[in-house]
């Protein structure tokens, strides 16, 4: 099965993360950006998601709130940056706690031998920014999702 | 009078463009946002500026149109991300001339002693994308405007 892998180089204001899934292209993408499929694995597993917008189109809107078992809510935004295809999403990325604090996404997708690569490339306004995103344990999360993307796309294929 | 200073660092993803003007922050915020005063500077001398869209709200869109001597058109783009005020301006940006690349751009303003120092740092998708830029010849452009905010600024305040 393929590892999550996350790089955050020193003094480098990105943050780039790879992992592949075995599935085809097409079924990841549309894990990624289907609504339905979103909340299935957006987040870590002790929190429920909902997709409060999700305007899939260049200059549309999207915000996803998570909700965890205390009943506390967690706000998540941004704007998609011209058309989202398998070939590459852009996107910007807010979390509501921190506002004023943007985050440009860069997703791209390469499927070899039936299986797909994804790498996002996140750039921050600072390094400082940057750190800030480490240091808030986003790793966890971040192998988290991984782990239930994998386990639905086994489940899709499954039938 | 102020100088133009472009930061360029080997291998960061990033671009620090400042300079300081002689006038409060509050005009050269209006400078910046202002429909009629922005076509009055943006670009280099021998362009003219429309403003396609100025939706100067979270998330709402702009798009300026340059024309060069020979009819040639040059769009530009992006999203506002946040409110845009004397404190902080935080949009994207896009060329048309290369879709899919996209800049995330924050840009200060800080009053000291009646005159303002302006600061944008630009977030490239990586370094190749920043690269390009500064061998694109933005640093003509970037004088070029500041010199025109310098002049309008002062016509501004000589009433």
């Amino acid at each position: 099965m393929g590892k999550t892998q996350i790089i955050a180089e020193a003094g480098i204001p990105q943050i780039t993360v790879s992992r592949e899934f075995d599935a085809p292209r097409d079924l990841v993408f549309q894990a990624y950006t289907d609504p339905e499929l979103l909340v299935r694995w957006f987040g870590p597993r002790d929190e429920t998601t909902t997709i409060d917008r999700h305007d899939l189109r260049d200059g549309g809107r999207w915000r996803y709130v998570t909700r965890d078992g205390e009943g506390n809510e967690f706000g998540f935004r941004g704007v998609f940056h011209g058309d989202q295809t398998p070939d590459g999403m852009v996107r910007t990325f807010e979390f509501e706690g921190v506002p004023g604090h943007v985050v440009l996404e860069t997703t791209t997708l390469e499927e070899r031998d039936g299986r797909t690569l994804v790498r996002t490339v996140s750039s921050y306004q600072s390094v400082e920014d940057r750190d800030a995103m480490v240091a808030s344990g986003m790793e966890h999360g971040v192998h988290e999702s991984h782990e239930r993307i994998e386990e639905l796309l086994a489940k899709l294929q499954a039938g």
